[in-house]
């Protein structure tokens, strides 16, 4: 039910995917019975990979954390996530409120290990591959111990996602040298160097190495990481305008964008972000769908959450967990389930 | 004698600029008399508008701000930025060590009223113009007070350098709601709506806004807006490298990148960033250029000094600083001289 567009991008988004994936891959579609079933009436073929369950209500995309969790039970976005914790589903999706998403997953599935709050966590293109950037905004306020964490996450994530055994992992800054920034992020070089942590540490790296490729795991506090991703999104979305405008306002350029437009939409292919992030450090699979996305890119972020399902990404971190220093004794995760749940 | 090249770039910068500027605008170059005069017998055109000032000695590009203090006096960069106060320049441009750069200027020519620190500032185009920005590095740590002190200079940075009367101001954050953010930015948001302040505050704006438009100065502080900023020139790398790669990846893509040549040169040019920023808040212009500028960026640097020295910002501060609610007495600025001086 959630994001901008509902069931109406939610189920052609499903039917889109569902066409590429395993026959054994299923879904819970949870929200309004009649709504959803108006909109799978027009999608025959999904009849054998859905299972509708009934939500009367729905989260509200502007209802604030604490207020969502009051009145969560029995909301589409608690079904789906209740749904992890009883073993009927191994992944949630939700394009709904980040806040809620983020606030009823803790309560519901709790964190792996001691680790404090959930990460967002997002993939970007680089030159030779995909950097792992977080937190992208579960986490405003952090202090060393927050970014460490984030480390210890990001690069069991980075290795679980793309199959990198040993990520390197570098804390987000303004300057290389070890005297830059604030304390909180020299106070996390310094823990990283010296505490004894099993990570491919690399230091510091600034904004344009996020994109540069100069490190696998860049960690961040989540209001700069918010900031920075959606600060290369503007730009990214400014720079492919400018370029339209560029080669449309000539015949001549008009001509040349005409021939080269497979390898621009190569190129345009190749700039598009996921459009699913993962919160990290749950015990369970919760992914964060962007609010306006289209059929073709949730049917993307259902892909994402398949592949990601079948990655023992949670198994990861929660060995990263203990393999911290002096770290706090964790709990077995959940049993992994059969269904991608939303 | 900064940055990464030296006066091998200053000098043929300042000479392709002069071509450019009427015959009033001269330049004192401060550095190796040598060196200097080595580089300008290539340029006989420069005679009558270059005067050398020698300097014994040289900022180093990582010598710690401190350390530039204490043995500071007699290096090329000092006397720079003492031109400005001494009267014998209007404007002082430097590829050197930017904390140290800063940090000089404002023990030479001090803060306007009773601001704190200089603030660098640098300038985003968007679809219907450009964002002011600020900080973009000069203080990692800053409170409400300091925000609003952002606020305060880059409204009358904006409107000295644009020739927009009444620009809009907005903080940057992670969302538009009042909730959203740290402490810091919530309390500067109440303070800018409540304090009485004479500015056209229009609330919070989000990363994606920086080249979006959605105000023509967005405030934040030094670590977010630094990472912010080279999180978008790094975008705009790997995005201009994308796309050379995807059209020159095949015969039918080549052809049409050549046909559309100038139309994409003129995107490229669209993007450029001024390479030369502002600091703002001091009685005296001093501005740094970024150390790897090339000749045809360093020239655009002198442009860029040459307007603003034009432009009475520092005036613009100095007003609005008066206008503040229960502003602190400001002193009359420094007279303003003839010269553009490095």
């Amino acid at each position: 039910m959630g994001g901008d567009h509902g069931p109406s991008v939610v189920i052609p988004a499903v039917a889109q995917a569902c066409a590429g994936l395993p026959s054994d891959v299923r879904f819970l579609l949870h929200g309004d019975q009649a709504v959803l079933a108006a909109e799978l009436a027009r999608r025959p073929e999904l009849a054998q990979r859905v299972e509708v369950r009934h939500a009367d209500r729905v989260v509200a995309m502007d209802e604030k954390p604490a207020q969502a969790l009051r009145r969560g039970k029995g909301t589409s976005m608690w079904n789906a996530v209740e749904a992890l914790r009883e073993g009927s589903a191994v992944a949630a999706l939700s394009a709904g409120n980040t806040g809620a998403l983020m606030a009823m997953s803790k309560l519901i599935l709790r964190m792996t290990g001691d680790l404090d709050r959930p990460a967002l966590v997002a993939t970007l293109p680089t030159p030779r591959g995909f950097t792992t950037f977080l937190d992208v905004g579960a986490n405003v306020d952090c202090d060393a111990e927050r970014l460490i964490e984030f480390a210890v996450m990001g690069e069991a994530f980075h290795r679980a996602a793309h199959g990198v055994p040993r990520p390197t992992v570098a804390l987000l800054n303004v300057g290389s040298e070890e005297m830059k920034g604030h304390e909180e992020v020299r106070e996390a070089n310094r823990l990283l160097r010296e505490g004894g942590y099993d990570l491919n540490y690399q230091g510091f790296v600034e904004g344009d190495d996020l994109t540069g490729g100069a490190a696998d795991v860049v960690v961040t506090d989540g209001f700069t990481g918010n900031v920075a991703l959606k600060a290369m999104e503007g730009a990214a979305r400014f720079i492919t305008r400018e370029l339209k405008i560029s080669l449309t306002a000539t015949l001549r350029g008009s001509l040349g964008a005409a021939l080269a437009r497979p390898a621009l939409e190569r190129f345009r292919d190749r700039l598009s972000p996921p459009p699913a992030a993962p919160l990290l450090g749950l015990k369970g699979m919760v992914l964060k769908c962007h609010g306006g996305a289209s059929v073709a890119e949730y049917a993307h972020a259902v892909r994402v959450a398949v592949d990601l399902a079948r990655s023992d990404f949670a198994g990861e971190i929660e060995r990263n967990m203990r393999r911290r220093p002096a770290a706090a004794a964790t709990e077995p995760g959940e049993a992994a389930a059969r269904e991608v749940s939303e």
